[in-house]
């Protein structure tokens, strides 16, 4: 017998995409610490190669932290992230390898390709953390909140102050709350779908 | 007044997260071009830097496309792929800067920033590629689909067989269908939260 999916009903739909906006306001409500770990216990089961799970999370919460982080982000952010009651820095651990005998127990041998191959860890690395940062900000959305993702920061300067040891390495910094007052600009045009698919 | 967001009800969070697999086997059952485009039109609504956009997705139904892209997974993939009744190959746009004006439309210029500076073009183009690429996973699931991303494949080979003038650069393949026969494989553990999630 085969597994029958259902599809997402046009709620969910509407949460996680069609609906769903880049928050640039957030509300006074806080965001606790119980819904931070939600996102990430639904953030968590979806995909990476050869189970390799690179992505770290550092949740940021207001006061002396975010007074640090708002420091690294560009100027046209800083307003945002000042007032997010929640920031999540995702970053990629440099060291992932060492987790894969526990993440992948019949193939524990990978650790060792990584180990000795720089390179190939940072490629493996990097994409699947990219990876799961695409999934974390659909997991926001599922959690009933608004993300408020953000490329425009000094990942050196922020590398430095919150992982001075150099094992992570920042990727994306996402803004998470309730949204505030006006908090979406206009909806920016999509890509015409002949441009981005093709066929064979 | 704020708007409010609605979170993902447990079967909704089953469906993306919770319950969702990667598909090994796939059943006869075909996909149809629609429930293709279905999944793009769910996917392409989810944020990236400056509305970018740079993922292109070449769908390969069953016949020769398929068997030419056989060819370039790796040993391991092959099978799989034979029998998915879809597979998307996910790919970068190297020039996705030329769509700026059309997609940004209150900032035209950043079209000539990247025209200028190849490197920070690829930088920003895989990154959004790849985050793209998560949505896309997601996005197969709630539209009631088996996803079975895969990053083994001769990518070099598979671009010059499908993308000879250069332009789209592969980042992943994900065959797409109903589950076959045993499926799933045992589920692989996921890192402990205290390893993934940090606190400031």
């Amino acid at each position: 017998m085969n597994a029958a999916l259902k599809p997402l009903d046009p709620e969910g739909r509407h949460a996680l995409f069609t609906g769903a906006r880049t928050a640039n306001t957030f509300a006074d409500t806080p965001v606790s610490d119980a819904e931070l770990s939600e996102i990430w216990e639904l953030a968590k089961w979806a995909p990476t190669s050869a189970n390799t799970q690179p992505l770290r999370v550092l949740f940021v919460r207001p006061g002396e932290g975010r007074d640090r982080l708002v420091n690294h982000m560009n100027d046209g952010n800083r307003a945002k992230t000042e007032s997010a009651p929640a920031v999540a820095v995702l970053a990629m651990d440099t060291r992932f390898h060492e987790h894969i005998p526990a993440l992948l127990p019949y193939k524990p041998e990978l650790k060792d390709v990584f180990a000795a191959d720089e390179t190939k860890r940072d490629e493996t690395g990097t994409f699947n953390a990219i990876l799961q940062a695409g999934y974390f900000i659909l997991a926001i959305r599922a959690v009933g909140l608004a993300a408020g993702p953000m490329a425009g920061f000094d990942a050196a300067g922020l590398d430095a102050e919150f992982f001075p040891d150099g094992r992570f390495r920042s990727i994306l910094v996402v803004n998470i709350g309730h949204p505030g007052e006006n908090p979406w600009f206009a909806r920016l045009p999509r890509l015409h779908h002949d441009d981005a698919l093709h066929w064979v």
